[in-house]
């Protein structure tokens, strides 16, 4: 808050410092539950994936039907990595390709050719395991050391609210990978406001008005709210008629609504009457992130091209602007802004970035000075 | 100056040091004026261009017939970068493509939508504003914090010399970018001296004689002289021959020269009877340059290819052994060298680095010991 | 060695910290003797070759019948490289391309144009000198600044050892460049064992067996043995059957062995019964090096491409899993591993890695821990 009231946007170098970019690697990504794909993504025993997690890579494996575990991809012999392949599945145990050690399901050391007898102790060597668990089909990971609060318990009231969606029901028909050259914090501001919205995308602005969001109170872990449709408009398509049956659990209040809330540090979950949209963001450096983009839809769905169509339009305008915005963030002159009121959410974000660097900076004017 | 009364290329550091490169930008880039284009590259009001200075986007804009104007390319909300094409009209006003706060031709914000008209002062936030002025027909920037000196002071003598040239009436009619692997001040210095024309340049030693360059005394911004024809020879293109009227006003001694002045720090000035040439320096990084490489004419002139086919081949003759230097310099061999009696005004300009680098060291013998 | 006995690989930071690299490259590569190619690529007087050693473009020339010279590729006057091609003929002297500075074969400085007679004294400015020295046909290089150890001394018993292979007599038929992402130990490492011959070098582990290794006690310069063949083998090629006379030196001992030695820091010098097969190592950056693989035969064989395309594959194989090791090393997660009695080599080569250091760490517990 500076003196006259309102808030500012954070300064540069949030969004620049290759150090800042790794305290907040050290504290969204490596020290939370971060979302990281789906239960369908590996259906049978021994089906795994690799996911790229802040520069670690990380196996997740199905060790059961109700268990999903998952390791370091590392030996614990030379420190080779075990599998090379993205996806695949393990036949029922992990074999490191260059001596062999071999590892079960969960990463128990089973066999380690010729290591002396005498004095080797193979309960000392099992894979370095991660926390995985489920959210109504979503996989989470934690990478702290030392137990994690439970996955519950970082969602709060994300659990109860989104169970009428049954999105672990649903299936993902379509994927699109982008790549930005942008802080991941930009991405997660850009996506929580829609004042940008009659400029940046007028396909979107005719469906729902942007001053129309009913945003939650910002909290710890989320931040999020949903916007009523125009009248003549019943989902996120470039005509915005629906093709799909309504989710079957919705109420009539919760089918005149798109959900749009970003859950801390990745996930980016987009809830339209009739479909799933999320998106999962990959930091990659401090000015480039990586984006999964899916489209999730119920069984027996014939059209979703509509939705595809309209997002990666909708995305695509997003990151020009996105980028636009860290290209001018770099500049020297740049100091922090002014919010409106349509921007609370993001001040909201930036307080929570805050909380987490530990910095006790107060913003405003002292940060605010370029002299010319 | 070493104990025996020679001067010495200057230590490898000022070539390869990415933190003397930033003191470069600062002292030499930074806080000076610096040539960035040319007046009839924006000739109606509106008419703007952007320029990469120092890692800086620029806007140049003409205000008004006799006014120019230079920003930087953010806005003042959340500090997107406002213009993203190269060149174009802005339409009367700089309207931010994110939440379409906008502004004049003089910076001033016109309006900023949504903020909070209790609080918000639209008069606290115009475009960070640039320093611009002009010498004939030559666009000069000054990125200073506070008051700069003015252009003409910087100047200094050139301003009256080289009036003659009415460099203000001269049209550009070729442009051509080159991207060099060499610290931007091993090309001033390769451009002050002729001594290596004989071995490099074959072509352009027909025309003038290398031991025959008249040069002034070093100055402190700028340094350069000139050299006259050779027998037969009228300007500088492979036969030498004129196919172009004299500039208008030049004397009898004038056209028969050629003059080249580096105008610390970024523009390398090359006059011939019958047109301008011009080399625009932007050192990228400590080991990269771009050149923007120019030729002006009068107009109506009909053949201009023969002075850009000459120097083009001019050109990537010095392009090559520059870098060829920078690769030597970065040996942990190399120590400075001994200047000849023809390369002075280099150790000029290296004293004039190392006066703005606040650098008391005294080269010769300490810098010079490499035990094999 | 661990409280336990055992012996484990290197923490993270001897293949991932670019300030340990340049401590390799100091301790390896600067200060000893360093394999740099053969004489047979310079039969000529004034023939040379470009080596790129540490950074440092190296001039290699044969000076006289008897005598190879080695210069910096640096020129005393500004520092511009002198030799531009990787190899050629310089024709008695080396000329600098730039002002026509010009240096002999012993690298004294001939002609020096437009220097100041007075005060110059050409005996100043001679190209700063690398030593060179030849064993058997391979060309070594030292760039220690001072006297370095004669080559004899650090090769040590190598060279009595392997004189009946008559190396020097050999001529190169065939080359292959590598680029690994990987550092260079681990190529040294992998090329000392055998242990991982069954899962990654199927077709190699059918000609020797790879618990058959004979090995020496690690020396301070070098570590190898040898292999048997199995019964019915007689060289290394996919079907094990010799297409080439005996090198004409050897016993029938030395007939059925394959000479496998890591010469420290850069020689990986591989001798079947028929061939010689040679890998140089050019560490690029902490994760990259180059790898200059030959192969050597004596005069009048009409079979090469049974060696070639069998190593070819073998290298293929060895170096992808190389660079899974570095991948996964890289991971937070990777903790120093136990050696297998079957690693002896590599455990005595990272003793080597931390005398040279001068690392006092014990590892083993300490260095172990990764809590989860």
């Amino acid at each position: 808050m500076s003196s006259n009231g309102a808030s500012y946007t954070l300064p540069a170098r949030y969004y620049l410092d290759p150090e800042l970019f790794r305290k907040d690697l050290e504290t969204f990504f490596l020290n939370h539950w971060i979302v990281a794909g789906r239960t369908e993504e590996i259906p049978r025993v021994g089906d795994y994936f690799l996911r790229d997690v802040a520069g670690e890579s990380i196996i997740v494996v199905r060790e059961s039907k109700d268990s999903i575990r998952a390791f370091y991809n590392v030996c614990r012999h030379r420190g080779t990595q075990i599998c090379d392949q993205r996806e695949g599945n393990c036949g029922g145990r992990f074999v490191c390709p260059y001596h062999g050690w071999s590892y079960g399901l969960d990463g128990a050391l089973l066999g380690a050719p010729h290591m002396d007898a005498a004095t080797f102790r193979r309960d000392e060597f099992p894979l370095h395991k991660v926390a995985a668990d489920v959210w109504d089909g979503h996989i989470f990971l934690n990478l702290s050391q030392g137990e994690p609060l439970p996955l519950d318990e970082q969602l709060g009231d994300l659990v109860k609210k989104f169970a009428p969606w049954q999105m672990g029901e649903l299936h993902r028909r379509h994927r699109i990978v982008y790549d930005l050259k942008a802080n991941w914090k930009l991405i997660v501001a850009n996506y929580n406001e829609c004042l940008h919205c009659p400029l940046v995308h007028p396909a979107l602005n005719r469906l729902t008005d942007y001053l129309g969001a009913d945003n939650e109170a910002p909290k710890s872990n989320y931040i999020g709210g949903y916007m009523g449709f125009r009248p003549g408009m019943e989902t996120m398509t470039f005509d915005g008629q629906r093709r799909r049956e309504y989710l079957p659990g919705l109420n009539s209040h919760e089918r005149q609504q798109v959900q749009y809330y970003a859950i801390y540090p990745n996930f980016l979950l987009s809830l339209s009457p009739d479909y799933m949209l999320t998106h999962i963001l990959w930091p990659r450096a401090v000015d480039r992130t990586e984006i999964i983009c899916e489209f999730h839809f119920r069984d027996g769905e014939a059209e979703v091209n509509d939705a595809v169509e309209f997002w990666d339009c909708i995305n695509r305008e997003d990151w020009k602007i996105v980028e636009a915005s860290q290209a001018g963030i770099s500049s020297r002159s740049y100091r922090p802004g002014p919010y409106s009121p349509r921007e609370v959410l993001l001040a909201g974000f930036d307080q929570e970035v805050l909380r987490r660097h530990g910095s006790g900076i107060s913003r405003g004017a002292n940060d605010r000075e370029f002299v010319e």
